[in-house]
């Protein structure tokens, strides 16, 4: 799985949530078209007059989720650029989804203006397999994020994380290892080690 | 449509996009299961290891969206308490969820905090009606929000704005009014307003 087949997966989900904080600091989250997705790029579009753009201009930040019928969940968060060349991008947005034409007929297409998302964070997330699996990508110039958790040395090799965990996704060792991607990130093992061995990747 | 609808609606939709905001202020997006509706609350439950849960603790606040298959969307923010007696809630929750079990098995669910939304906004959205069909309602002790865009007194009665609408839902008179039901909140109308009489609710 790389970042284009995750994006390409959201152009399929096509109705993806697309979340943003308000003036007030309050999440908001609405169903927009996945317009386009070219060159590790995805691209979308919204009237002038919405609240959304207003979010997206004021903030230049967006994430973005969606889950297919085999419940592969894609999640994107990362930087938003309005497009220069207006016309060009919502002319060929239209190409490719001509039933926005029923939504903005004729001319009226043009209070849209097209946004496009080159840097950001995603994960990739399938609940369908058991173990669950999970994998951490990026786009453009973003590092990846730590998430998750990590055992150290101060792990006393009780195997109690092992036994407790609900994947089944610690193995043994010296210290003992979580196998990142099948971790939910419950933290189910880490407040249950006696040794307090287990930690935040963030916060270590 | 009664918000009792709205929420039964997001519980059929079942896999609902959460959003909330993080502790630099990015929007967060995933998909989460609406595990119970009754008595206009919603109810669901996430790990207390997860970014999720930490974001829910220190925001207080989150926005929900699903569409199902006939593109009818519902939006609903407000706030988030997480409950107290936890166990009671979590195994209830199984009980309607059982296919939870595969992901956190045994006595591995109490690693799930309950939470529950029963005061916000909703907005319910039609978009496979032509024209398009927009109702807004509240849960709890919470006020409807403006939004959209007015048609003031200064009004000349030219009909541009109603020739503009792509949803043709701007009706003539003195002065001219949008049927608000059928609004996109696009903003052509008054972008195009000659007289400058439109004006976004919010800032009336």
């Amino acid at each position: 799985m790389n970042a284009q087949t995750c994006l390409q997966l959201l152009r399929e989900i096509k109705d993806a949530a697309f979340a943003t904080v308000d003036e007030n600091g309050i999440p908001q989250v609405r169903i927009i078209d996945v317009m386009l997705v070219e060159e590790d790029a995805l691209y979308f579009c919204t009237a002038r007059g919405k609240d959304f753009f207003r979010q997206l201009i004021q903030t230049g930040q967006v994430a973005i989720t969606g889950m297919n019928r085999d419940f592969q969940m894609i999640r994107l968060h990362g930087k938003v650029q309005k497009l220069p060349d207006q016309k060009k991008w919502i002319d060929r947005i239209f190409q490719y989804n001509p039933s926005m034409n029923h939504v903005y007929p004729g001319e009226s297409r043009y209070i849209l203006e097209p946004f496009c998302i080159t840097t950001g964070q995603i994960e990739f997330f399938d609940l369908g397999k058991q173990p669950i699996y999970r994998q951490s990508l990026s786009i453009g110039q973003s590092c990846s994020e730590k998430k998750g958790f990590t055992i150290t040395d101060s792990c006393i090799g009780c195997g109690h994380c092992s036994i407790v965990c609900p994947q089944h996704c610690i193995c043994e060792g010296s210290p003992y290892t979580i196998e990142q991607s099948h971790c939910l990130h419950c933290g189910l093992c880490a407040e249950q080690c006696p040794s307090l061995a287990i930690k935040r990747k963030r916060e270590v």
